[in-house]
């Protein structure tokens, strides 16, 4: 990773939506299948999970061991992974130790109010291709919305004073309000409906027809409604999260 | 899948386009790291070939457990995968039975020819997404490919007294010369290409700049130099499959 700089992470963030809207495109292509969430809809020997628990599971194990989840910005879903197989990578510390990870929130958002909007209802029996796609979306979106750790230590090394004592007071809103930056995100959910009308048409040579795999509205929405705020509970609990924990000091302070 | 029948395949054949393309601008966001595909480069314990074989071979024991081979249209790039843990679907007799696979040759083709021009020379020590990336190009490839089986079966059956005495004399050069059709490869290099300055384009809100993350040409070069010739090859494989072979009959003769 670059060092901490917002216009950086942004650029980051910015490349990411690309990365978030091929994978929901994918997705796109499958009817909902709800069978691969729920337990016991598709059974599996020594299993207890859904269809869709055992193939993320399976899928972090593997790069548990090429050492993904060793990266600050990679966080599992599941956790006792194996250990990685590969010797480790001294990343550089830019950001304050902590546990912080809402991936189960994010898995559950994804199912029950994600996969409604993007997919078509019904079963088509593609239960491999769509779990497939369903870990690469929430892979994408898990690294999007924690790398509100990462703005959120950017900001505080910006403007200290002013994030000092809001933490020390405990004032959640008060950190939301001030990380808060309604003009960029109007830009930003401006952005996100033309990339996903650009890259979510369908392209005949011959016609001049404009069909779309997903509504360019759809992922502005998921953006505005789940990606957002989602970033900024992360922001949050990094925000509140004691700086000098695990006997780590404050450099910026 | 559907019954057999030129236009769905085609349809099915252009929706991969965009499976291949989104593959294809995601690994572009590294550089080649051929470090990767090289033995040796990156030791990972109890296991002697290269970092992207080690990642290959273990996300296709999962997708082997899953079922995702007993599928006429997949094909693994790894032998002695694990047994599926999932009760066997069982899928329509649309093609002959054959042991069609020329996935080595894809890998070679796709580390070779295809990472050198999709992204940029160097190392950027992002092996472990790469590959990652490198295995959705793969797994799309390869698909594609080997959809040849079933534009050849339904050739086939269209025509089949034209192709039984091509058949008889394996004249192979008849045969590719009969399955050509050199006005839909023209449409299918023009779409490609606009597929991928489509969504291939990087899009700001407030710029008029038009920059791509891969160039328009190189995918459609792609298609052109590698996808179509070793799908013909494929095509061709298939028709010198022996029809009566294992027992079972040749219902169109």
């Amino acid at each position: 990773m670059e060092p901490l700089n917002l216009n950086n992470l942004r650029e980051q963030l910015i490349r990411q939506e690309e990365t978030i809207i091929f994978a929901m495109i994918e997705r796109a292509q499958f009817k909902q299948n709800r069978a691969i969430y729920q337990v016991g809809s598709i059974p599996i020997a020594n299993h207890s999970g859904s269809f869709l628990d055992y193939l993320l599971r399976e899928t972090e194990a593997i790069h548990s061991r090429v050492r993904r989840y060793t990266s600050p910005d990679e966080h599992p879903f599941f956790e006792n992974l194996p250990e990685p197989v590969l010797p480790l990578i001294d990343y550089p510390h830019l950001i304050q130790p902590n546990c912080i990870n809402i991936n189960s929130k994010i898995c559950n958002i994804y199912m029950n109010e994600i996969i409604p909007v993007i997919c078509s209802s019904g079963d088509d029996e593609n239960y491999g291709s769509s779990a497939t796609c369903d870990v690469s979306c929430l892979q994408a979106l898990s690294k999007r919305i924690h790398y509100g750790k990462f703005i959120a230590e950017c900001k505080y090394q910006e403007k200290p004073d002013l994030y000092q004592g809001l933490i020390r007071d405990g004032d959640s809103d008060g950190i939301l309000k001030t990380l808060t930056n309604k003009e960029l995100e109007l830009i930003l959910l401006k952005r996100v409906k033309m990339k996903t009308a650009t890259y979510g048409q369908d392209i005949g040579v011959d016609s001049a027809r404009m069909n779309y795999k997903i509504n360019p509205e759809t992922i502005a929405e998921i953006y505005e409604k789940w990606l957002i705020p989602l970033t900024k509970e992360v922001e949050i609990q990094y925000f509140l999260t004691d700086r000098t924990q695990n006997g780590v000091t404050d450099k910026h302070i």
